[in-house]
């Protein structure tokens, strides 16, 4: 039997150029989205995957620790949707699986997450997340979300971690729209 | 800003060896999880991750597709439980997100998903989802499960996933109890 032994993902190519000429802070959650909802805009524009994006913050220094866009399609792996990227990445540069050590970090995405991504975010360390479009936007854009607890914001706050919706919502939803309008793929398992 | 922009993770250096060496055949779903517990318990002696293991077949061929152990602690990241290990392995070697385009796979996993781990299986392309230990095995153990919907098996058979609970389930959970008596790490974020 011989099997694969190693996965790898990569952001694209064009987020690093485009971080480094990136000027607004990264002080309020309004902030921190508005960088997220433009990673997404980009990435549609730029074809590199679906319109999501997320980013993981240090709420002590306001400093970015990592960033995602959903590359799905591109990567040829359904797990990697932003939240998974970026909170991955956080773990890569942190050197560990617990974001928890590494201070008080947010995770940052342009929509709230679907089943998988809710799941993902107590094991990753993260004190906080902020979501900008709902499951309502993300549904009617084609996408499937997913069967999450119908109190998933209060699970997540059982564990300590705090959550804020509908951030920038309309800014996050309307690149939901406009990738729908394009024709951009809709990448549901069936 | 400079961030990470690469993310891999690798199977521990075993796994080839070991299952070259395997002769049970994978017929039927007992032989499957039977390979599944053996890869948890050689995971926990080898001291590479956690007691936890999944394998991804072809239901076809009775082929071995993708074989995940858990390896959080080894890697670094928060999200390679063994299911995202396997399924992403098997989307590497069959070259594509959708697990679908290449027949009926199958997930055999030693314990019942996490929430994270639920909400990423209909998203793999699998058609069928086989379990071992349950949700209450793994919490005696120490493990948080995470919420899932209470209804998680239906929620899954609505997608049109076949799902089997159970498999060979005191020799699974076996390994769970006895990782937690031999003091292996519990690795829940706080």
């Amino acid at each position: 039997m011989t099997i694969r032994t190693r996965c790898s993902f990569e952001l694209p190519a064009w987020i690093e150029p485009f971080l480094g000429d990136w000027t607004v802070p990264l002080a309020t959650v309004s902030q921190r989205m508005q960088l997220a909802v433009a990673l997404s805009e980009e990435n549609v524009r730029r074809q590199t995957g679906g319109p999501f994006a997320a980013v993981v913050i240090n709420e002590t220094t306001d400093e970015l620790v990592a960033a995602g866009v959903n590359i799905v399609t591109t990567a040829g792996l359904s797990v990697v949707h932003a939240e998974i990227v970026a909170l991955s990445l956080a773990q890569t540069a942190l050197n560990g699986w617990n974001l928890a050590d590494a201070g008080t970090l947010q995770l940052v995405s342009t929509c709230e997450p679907c089943a998988m991504c809710f799941g993902a975010v107590p094991w990753s360390g993260v004190k906080s997340l902020v979501c900008g479009a709902g499951k309502r936007d993300a549904e009617a854009a084609g996408f499937d979300e997913g069967d999450k607890p119908h109190d998933w914001v209060s699970s997540l706050q059982r564990r300590g971690i705090v959550v804020q919706c509908g951030v920038l919502s309309e800014h996050a939803a309307d690149v939901l729209v406009r990738y729908r309008k394009s024709g951009g793929m809709i990448y549901n398992a069936d």
